[in-house]
């Protein structure tokens, strides 16, 4: 239909407004009805009670244990309790470093001792509450004090340190300074401590968070030359959590490893510093000037070093147990109460937290207060619906890590979806999900109005998605979702990684999940500083919170259609279609990654880069590669194909299915609730058992980003071919299962 | 035979040594008498005697009419005849700009006078000459007295205007600011004016051309922030020389073009400024923040403006008529004297001009010293040699054009070959060539060993593609020539565009051309500047001559096998597969330019730039644009498919033809001689007749970057579809011509 109409009347705006439409999990007069009480839910909704709950939670420091962290768990507790939810605390212990000394100093051949604090800045009063907040602090580094030359290794990455070997700069005994940037902070002290230096500290480059991207703040809103990006280290992509309590919650009587046994806690200290603070360094280095892809925006040369830059850096923390409070609160389901529907944000910021979490978390207090206001007018939710407000998201995602491995059993029997917002901005849509809420996501956007344009957000998503498809730098998977888009097809939703508290849900437990927002146009440059103030964010972020009043309506759409749905309202054969095409995506890097290591040996066996290279500069051949031989696709092949075929046919026969007998409807529930568990496997991924999906799951190398099909990938991408084997195998075997429950939920509607 | 050793000793260094291999144009028994007297030659190389020379040369300033220049053009006329050559000096007038007042200052909000002069730099006793030389100066901008608002434009190309058209940003009535890069400086005051802009500056970002690329001089080598980039802007792109006498010799009693009617002097007045010079105006802009590819390494947030900078801007120069002096040197050839090889580099340089041009100018004068030591002892080449030092190409390729204009009818009948270098530099060998000397260029590299590395330049050549073809932004033709390479096949040349002194020869007179040199591991940052020392080149560029005489000994190798081969040396095979290729680029340009055309109609006619954009930013969307209807290639298809047979059976029997009798081995170079003016079409390019090669020429909007089948190729860039329909007609045309050629060749040996 909507390629026909595009077709025909080229001169007519994108649309896809949808009163009348299907919805799926509905029948047709249970989605009017849905779509009625959408409308008075909307009617609830009030950017200025958005705005004034942020202004209120955001007055002071917000960081774990602080006081103000702990009355604002109160406070949500209460507010929920007034709105007629049921809202309790529950609490955890967890190991929480509290930094005591932090200390950088650049020794010879110049001194510059970094001031590691935020001045407050005229015109933002929030921002004078900055020395009741942490100080310059990167969570669960290793402590020391250590006194070394400095290396300069750009972002850091696995990449960055092979360009340095080639060049024969060696970082052992040494002190890194990296760049904020391509690719998760915490692997910048972890990929330096495995190749030996002895210390870390990063720095935000005016050209990825600075001047380069705009006028700083207060002119503009971007980041000023003394402000630092404070942030977690932890060795998330092995687990992330209490690093005591790993695959366990951190109650009371919890069994807890030593500090010395946790695996997620690094070896060596480290800190992160302002641009003003880390340019004397970077300028006080020698040695190779680096690629043109290493320069940032610093009117130096960037020099790799080592030295003569000397650099004195300590660290030292309290490791005390700590106590984390995160809000539960519950509307149980009238018809269905043990199938869940759990929503969160995160509560504990850096300093203050106006934009990160707390942005978010209004939005999510103004749903409850929304829902609150139905259960009023006789409303309840069909399912049961579950709001949480986590503790201690920033330093390791611990709250919700901790909330869902205490009640790990229930959750994979009960919970249906787990949706995650976090900051809010402004701009299209976005959402990591799984890949099954695909329908379900288009089907709200569809029917929420874009506050500055008019257009529905599902027409200017897939208008953006185009648009920018256009770019010079598009890449594959932009140009693929443009042309579906250009055919009216759903936007696609991208893969889940981690980064916030849908972790644990999704990658440990298996449960549908989604994390939205509106995205893109907002102007930051604040983020993990004391300048994530109310003053900044209602200039910059979202002005009169427009944009968060649509996320609680766009977020509020998703839970309350899931929890009130006949039928759980997830769609399989988009899915399919982009599991077919990851597995595609693995299938050409496998090949390239062969022919590139058969490639690179012979040319070291030839000596070529020996003449290729600048002869005086004595730069070193890359090491050997092991080419492996082909894979054998042929299990996935044939799981890829199946599942493709049991999803069309699911998705097909599924609108039917709100007419079931209640009896099977109950087991077609209970079949979709679990559905998304048949991709996890009981093993996890190698050498990292906590993350335990097979379809997607943060890279143990991007630590943020998202791999799909990360078994097997991560594998062709180290060159461990034998382990690559290994999880076709699996994958394809959670594969089999996906398409067992399709096959099961479609006999149940067609017998 | 390569393929083989390649696959077989995996362990081997490549390798491609060569005496005893066949040489292209030579009987056996040639081949090696032709390999001792090259042994010859290069014991007569001297890099000390390059180097005297050079510094000898680039004492005091060369621009086109300084004392200095005509005294180097007497010297080095007595060095040839010293040397045993024929040697005379050639006028020619033509009208030369000559600055009076130049003048930049930034006049509100803030003031800023430019210095627009360079200092003298302490240990560089040569800058001490600056003030005889040419102060900051575009040759052939439009002269003005203009104050207005300031608009960055980043480089200047036509993309960044789309850009600027989508950001609502206009530059009428404005000056510009451009930063040197992203394509030839010629056209960023060019279509400055054609967008309605009264004034334009170019500066130098350190990005690009200064700290971002190493140490600054004198510490390293990289342009100091006082530094500028002098340079022609004439519209080259239209005809290069004189401006007053476009396709004839500007000899004394020429007709002459006024001033006003000269097409290529541009209308609005324009300055290069140094990045010190430009930081207070750039700092001084508002407005749009630009996109993050617009970005330089200055320590401010880029915007485009317009304003609130205001400039005043003022160049007034001498429009009169100025002498050039080209040296022509020659040494008659013994069997074949109608038959000439010419070899040339220009003398002028905007400064002192160590590096551009006289490096290599020294490296020519030490092959016809090289030659003249053969001649006692009694060598005397079969063809006849011409060596010409130019004058006057920096403003314009001045020297060059005028004298092949000058003698075009005798230079088709008799050019063989035309031979360019220009600045000399080390690292591996670059060639902008004629695909039919890729056989005698790869011939001759190997055959000469890298000065740093003891290999032979062939396999540096190939190793070097193959190591780059590596890197994460290689280009997929790269990556072609890396595959080719590890079949041991020969190195590719590059097509040819426009940039130094081949261009009269190859561009429109249709001569087999080349321009070779080494670089890639000369560091350089002084590129028409003051710096441009003997001081600077002897530290940075080539330490010891040892590139520059690695340069005369794979010059002198090529004017002299070709001047002494039997049959003319030129193959055709690979470059017939070559053109080829470029014909299933251009299929691929069509397809995406009309697909890519049809979306954006599409997204326009739907408004989805209204909703992608940001809202508030107010952008406009882009211009419908001529999609076109799929071209007809069949004409060329059947062409080119002619053409690979035709070359193959050429390059196949080419080696029984040093065999033939005199008098069919006379007509055999009498069809060689002239094969390349196949490739020429009498009409020219559209709307630029001067520009006659169909096979490759300079991009009217890159300047001096090469377009292959330009004819074809820019008219699908422009989406005009009728003539990218008729130049496919007329492309198909001249390789018939080329074929016919090679028939004839083939005929003539086989019968």
């Amino acid at each position: 239909m909507r390629i026909g109409l595009l077709a025909a009347g080229a001169a007519m705006a994108l649309s896809t407004a949808a009163w009348g439409q299907p919805m799926t999990g509905f029948a047709p007069a249970s989605a009017e009805k849905q779509r009625a009480l959408e409308q008075r839910f909307d009617a609830e909704i009030s950017p200025r009670a958005i705005s004034e709950r942020l202004k209120l939670m955001s007055a002071e420091p917000n960081h774990v244990g602080a006081p103000h962290n702990i009355k604002n768990a109160e406070y949500t507790r209460e507010q929920f309790k007034a709105w007629g939810w049921d809202a309790r605390i529950e609490t955890f212990d967890v190991l929480y470093p509290t930094p005591i000394e932090v200390s950088v100093e650049l020794t010879g051949p110049t001194r510059h001792k970094a001031t590691l604090t935020e001045a407050p800045i005229p015109g933002d009063e929030s921002s004078k509450q900055g020395p009741n907040g942490l100080p310059a602090y990167l969570g669960y580094q290793g402590d020391g004090d250590v006194t070394a030359e400095l290396v300069y290794v750009n972002y850091g990455m696995p990449a960055d340190y092979e360009t340095l070997a080639r060049m024969g700069v060696d970082v052992k005994g040494k002190i890194v300074i990296a760049r904020y940037g391509g690719g998760w902070r915490g692997l910048k002290p972890k990929l330096a401590q495995e190749h030996g230096a002895v210390g870390c500290l990063i720095y935000s480059d005016p050209a990825d968070d600075g001047y380069g991207e705009g006028d700083v703040y207060p002119k503009g809103s971007w980041r000023p030359d003394n402000a630092f990006q404070r942030g977690s280290v932890m060795d998330m992509p092995i687990y992330p959590g209490d690093p005591l309590t790993p695959g366990v919650g951190a109650t009371k009587d919890a069994k807890r490893l030593t500090r010395e046994e946790a695996r997620t806690i690094l070896k060596i200290p480290a800190l992160p510093i302002s641009y003003a603070d880390a340019k004397p360094m970077l300028a006080a280095l020698d040695g190779e000037t680096v690629p043109s892809s290493w320069r940032g925006a610093l009117p130096i040369t960037y020099q790799t070093g080592p030295g003569p830059a000397v650099v004195h850096l300590v660290v030292k923390s309290d490791w005390k147990l700590e106590t984390l409070y995160d809000v539960i609160a519950t509307l149980k389901g009238k018809d269905r109460p043990d199938e869940w529907v759990v929503r969160g944000n995160h509560r504990d910021g850096w300093v203050l937290g106006a934009e990160d979490p707390l942005s978010g978390h209004s939005v999510m207090m103004e749903e409850a207060k929304a829902m609150g206001a139905l259960l009023k007018t006789g409303w309840r939710p069909s399912r049961t619906i579950v709001y949480a407000s986590w503790d201690g998201e920033e330093v390791g995602l611990l709250g919700s890590t901790e909330w869902a491995e205490a009640h790990a059993a229930e959750l994979q029997k009960k919970a249906v979806l787990y949706v995650n917002t976090d900051s809010s901005g402004r701009g299209a849509l976005d959402a990591d999900a799984s890949y099954s809420t695909r329908r379900l996501l288009n089907e709200v956007a569809a029917e929420v109005k874009d506050a500055e344009t008019g257009a529905d957000v599902r027409t200017r998503k897939l208008a953006n998605v185009q648009v920018r498809a256009l770019g010079p730098d598009a890449s594959d998977r932009l140009k693929d979702q443009a042309k579906a888009a250009a055919k009216g097809e759903d936007f696609a939703v991208d893969p889940m990684g981690s980064g916030s508290d849908y972790t644990p849900f999704v990658q440990h437990l298996g449960i549908a999940s989604m994390d939205i927002g509106y995205s893109g146009e907002d102007e930051g440059g604040v983020y993990h500083s004391l300048y994530d103030t109310f003053e900044h964010y209602d200039r910059f972020a979202d002005p009169g919170a427009k944009y968060q009043a649509m996320l609680a309506k766009t977020v509020g759409r998703v839970v309350m259609r899931t929890a009130d749905a006949e039928v759980v309202p997830l769609a399989f054969a988009g899915p399919a279609e982009t599991i077919a095409s990851d597995v595609e995506e693995l299938k050409k890097l496998e090949e390239k990654t062969r022919t590139r290591a058969e490639t690179v040996n012979r040319l070291v066996a030839q000596k070529a880069f020996a003449l290729a290279d600048e002869p005086r500069k004595g730069w070193k051949a890359p090491p050997r590669q092991d080419a492996g031989k082909p894979l054998d696709f042929k299990a996935l092949d044939a799981a890829v194909a199946r599942l493709k075929a049991s999803a069309a046919a699911y998705d097909a026969r599924s609108r039917a299915a709100s007419g079931l007998p209640a009896g099977k409807r109950d087991q077609l529930n209970a079949i979709l609730q679990g559905a998304e568990q048949a991709l996890t496997d009981a093993r996890g991924l190698p050498g990292r058992p906590w993350f335990r999906h097979l379809a997607y799951a943060p890279g143990l190398l991007t630590g943020y980003g998202a791999k799909t099909v990360p078994g097997v990938r991560e594998a062709i991408e180290s060159r461990r071919w034998a382990e690559a084997q290994d999880y076709i195998g699996r994958t394809a075997k959670a594969l089999d299962r996906y398409a067992d429950a399709m096959d099961r939920a479609s006999a149940l509607i067609r017998s």
